[in-house]
């Protein structure tokens, strides 16, 4: 039986700009990330919550989304050591998905790196202290940057009413950020940085709030404008992210797994002329092929509350874990992520698995999942 | 008024080998340390909970206190580059309490550091990613070491009554272990790492568990031994530490504070030969004077629920801020911890703070409290 344990607050568990607003709008529970709060449920319930996300609009507080801000002459070159991912080409205005990985092809962090130019940039970090990891090589290699947290406290608008909502505020001028790029809008003599992204599929913006005071106008009068939208309060949903098959560091894979074996080839530019850690071993590793992948699965189940990895079986043979799941109300079954071992990734046979003490079937399939 | 929210829990906050274990013990609330659970209270009031904890034994899971283990030639020399605290005649089989600082001095950790040779050390971290500075710095530095996070899963027990407890399991040897040692003792054909310390001034031991097995059936023979000491479980008490002035990275202090505003001069080496991160910058600041300290505060008030720093204010000065308090029922008021600005942690004057829009006086004090 699971059972329920309350977040003990402190100021090492940081409280975000809107925290205080959130938990008059009806917060139920906290994750933390980064040391700070992160909302993870909402009044109502779970499916609730993700039919709201899927047909209205909603605000999330996503500050725990914290940036790191490299700045200098070698930013780019220390930016670029850290990841695997080309950005000598990079573009200013633009966000890139990137896998930082450490010596050995790990995965560090998987954040949005934002351009600002060259010598400037932002590091949308997923939940890890890279501002430690950078700090630690830019000493190390005697680099010319400054690496600092800036108080940065996102707000993201999500859903397929997002746009309807953010053109009341912002005007037409908003509807022509493409996705993936970022640029200033202006807000009651305050500038906002607004990036066309987010983590879910449904469309929408993140809000780099810089000046809070501003900032916290802007959430309200969101809400103001939105109420015809049926605009609510939100978080990054389970459902949803599972769905849409977004990675979720730290639960679907860490410092263990590399990128090869998360999926994320495209971000892995092995044959390019750049410079960054782990390159010689992520070669070699590509070389000799993947041991292990991230798959999808599917489970003959209508529930399930996952809270570590859970290991799938074939007879007596553990052929992979479970590090993600959530009853899907599109698929009528419990999906999930799971790093498969090889060759089963590619076999996709049939497994086991035992919740409470019970044995259930489920399958591998590829993600995204259809 | 104060809300309350669940912890969401996920594969990303990691349970350890105890959790299952106190969830059926009582605990009520969690913080996240390490990217792990660790207990924040269990059934009954905080005040009880705290008379326990003076009279008799509790058994702590702290396994959130993760141990990053440097290892290879060059170990000593990282360890050393990462402290201020002179290591360089550091005892095998000694504890040291090290603050670990950056290149401004600013405090990324205050870990206990256990050495077990010289090319074998443990950082038994407070809650932030260490092992990433480390690796940082030893990539940058191409230094010759491994950094990796052992499976290691520290059990405290802490209490007047702890050593009569590990006696029934230990026998007379465990009695001899000096304050700040540790040694590795049998138990069931495993060997458990134990040393004399503990996040609290009750006295006491933290075993640290390699073994699984042998450390489950340690913890719930603990149980089963201390029947008659009346033992229960337990968790870092915020009354006891915070009257104990046992300081928490996070709460009182972070990367924007040295250690010399931290009030840990006894660990700041700067005279000795010794190479480390920050050492020009913290023999300036002592030069010049630091500008603000850690010190106590007392505030007549009954209860409190700090859950970021709130503003200490002599008129219409901001005189510096209180990041942790509790009630305390040794003083019967509140006390805290709080960072005062200069000149005031030396002329201790009154101030006022203002909590749910009510104005209170209060005092500065040293630490420890007396």
């Amino acid at each position: 039986m699971p059972s329920n344990q309350f977040v003990a607050k402190s100021r090492r568990l940081r409280s975000t700009i809107y925290s205080s607003r959130i938990e008059n709008q009806g917060v139920t529970s906290y994750t933390i990330y980064n040391h700070m709060l992160l909302p993870a449920g909402f009044e109502g319930s779970l499916e609730e919550t993700y039919n709201h996300l899927k047909n209205h609009v909603q605000i999330w507080d996503v500050a725990a989304e914290r940036q790191i801000e490299i700045k200098g002459k070698d930013a780019y070159q220390l930016v670029q050591l850290m990841t695997c991912r080309d950005l000598s080409k990079a573009k200013e205005g633009k966000c890139y998905y990137c896998p930082i990985i450490d010596e050995n092809g790990g995965m560090i962090n998987d954040p949005v790196v934002l351009k600002f130019n060259n010598e400037k940039w932002w590091i949308s970090i997923a939940d890890s202290d890279v501002m430690l990891f950078a700090k630690g090589l830019a000493l190390g290699k005697n680099f010319e940057v400054s690496i600092t947290e800036p108080d940065v406290n996102i707000m993201a608008v999500q859903g397929p009413k997002a746009f309807d909502l953010l053109e009341r505020v912002f005007g037409k001028e908003i509807l022509k950020l493409k996705f993936y790029n970022f640029k200033y809008f202006n807000f009651k003599n305050a500038k906002h940085l607004i990036a066309r992204s987010g983590w879910s599929k449904q469309g929408g913006v993140e809000i780099y709030v810089e000046n809070t005071k501003s900032g916290l106008e802007l959430y309200d009068l969101l809400f103001e404008e939105g109420k015809e939208l049926n605009v609510k309060p939100g978080c990054p949903h389970l459902i949803e992210r599972i769905e849409g098959a977004l990675l979720s560091y730290g639960n679907d894979m860490d410092i263990n797994d590399n990128p090869l074996e998360c999926g994320l080839d495209k971000f892995v530019h092995l044959e390019n002329d750049i410079d960054f850690l782990g390159k010689e071993k992520l070669i070699k590793i590509k070389e000799n092929g993947i041991n292990k992948k991230l798959m999808g699965v599917k489970i003959n189940l209508d529930k399930i509350n996952l809270r570590s990895a859970i290991h799938l079986t074939i007879g007596d043979k553990i052929i992979g874990e479970i590090r993600s799941a959530v009853f899907s109300p599109t698929f009528k079954m419990v999906i999930g992520i799971a790093m498969i071992n090889k060759p089963y990734f590619l076999s996709k046979d049939q497994f086991d698995i035992v919740i409470e003490n019970r044995k259930y079937k489920g399958e591998i399939c590829d993600i995204p999942f259809v």
